[in-house]
């Protein structure tokens, strides 16, 4: 694994790397090893990018010890945008604009987006495991809203992610990798969410195939979502990434 | 305030009391003042009485450092049975034998015994603040299933309420007296409830007048909450419970 540059502040350094021509960036502490550490993968939401997670990322290391790490999504952060990205950015402002639901139309887009973002997860896994000496430690999926429509098909097919904390996403067209997810999850829904509607969200929470999995719901809109969720999240993984080098 | 009995273990007081005919039990640091010290009522489930939430109390006090109260609901515990609850008792169990719905039947009963039950719980307030030499410190309400049918309407009237731990409850009855609530609220429910119909719950949530509410759901039936929803609801409490006493 090759990285382009380092940079670090407060015990965290942080180091940018490309891993077929996906860039990411990968936190950890200070001059620790990555191997045998829980890592926590950090999805970002639509329009932000590998740096959106940053600050959750920093709160991992810094509180944990994990080492995390974020990609930019296809078509995010710096990542060249298709005509289809392109497309889906002007349309999606169209139809906000003129007050039209969106649901259909980004569950369809995402779709689409986690077909690619799903292998480059992978194979950022891969990457990372060959440049960690004793193996990786327990690997954890957190990510909202587009870090969900990639993370659940994620999980339904990576046997490395043994928890995952998704939300703030629910279309049917999930439903069936949802099913095939088994390990734990807390799944975070907002009450008046103007992005996803409520019984999607709720469906979306009762077709998880795992045995463990907590639904935590909160008034207000997309972005809403209250701090002490963060804080719940973080416990959540804590139990189920048990740490193996600090 | 007459205590008649005391009993205590590992630094636990429990003392036994009777208000105005109603007996409970009250925990507290052994020698400690009441005065000051976040208090929790601890409301029990349908056919348990103020022994039932003991191991709760236990770790109020011991975890925490609060004092905890509970009392037998009307015809619950030590207390005498109606005429109409004896009726409840015999009719429930031939409901569920014959495998028919109880929620309405369970509602209609309850929303009763609440009725019953709201001044009793004040009353005993008034008791422990009349007792408590600087004054009660917050007070916190935790109970589930018949500890929600009566602390909801509780806590839409009692102003020294300012949390409430709520849950495994449903039905449209409460939902009036829910949109009269405004402290914060916990409220878990069971996704696969045998006894409260998923979607009566989830209005009943949605019903509540609470700006800080917070949806708990995990899978399985009505007894199937699992222990981290319980170090949750203490975690929930301990946020809005200041400590104002060791």
């Amino acid at each position: 694994m090759h990285f382009t540059s380092e940079s670090g502040s407060d015990g965290v350094s942080e180091r940018r790397f490309v891993v077929d021509g996906v860039p990411g960036l990968l936190w950890q502490p200070d001059g620790s090893a990555l191997g045998g550490r829980p890592l926590v993968l950090l999805g970002h939401g639509g329009g932000q990018g590998k740096e959106g997670p940053r600050e959750r990322a920093r709160r991992c290391v810094t509180r944990f010890g994990w080492a995390a790490v974020a990609i930019d999504a296809p078509g995010h952060g710096e990542r060249t945008r298709t005509a289809q990205d392109e497309r889906f950015a002007t349309e999606i402002g169209e139809l906000l604009a003129v007050g039209r639901p969106i649901s259909a139309w980004v569950a369809r887009h995402t779709a689409a987006l986690a077909e690619r973002a799903v292998p480059e997860w992978r194979a950022v896994l891969d990457a990372l495991e060959a440049g960690a000496g004793e193996g990786l430690g327990p690997v954890g999926y957190w990510g909202l809203s587009l870090g969900t429509a990639i993370g659940i098909p994620l999980a339904a097919v990576e046997p490395r992610v043994v928890a995952a904390v998704f939300g703030l996403a629910g279309h049917a067209s999930l439903a069936e990798a949802a099913g095939r997810v088994s390990v734990p999850v807390e799944f975070v829904l907002q009450w008046e969410d103007e992005l996803q509607p409520r019984e999607a969200a709720l469906a979306l929470y009762g077709a998880l195939g795992s045995r463990e999995k907590s639904l935590h719901a909160n008034p207000g809109g997309h972005l809403a979502v209250p701090d002490f969720e963060s804080a719940s999240a973080e416990r959540f993984l804590a139990r189920h990434l048990p740490c193996g080098a600090r």
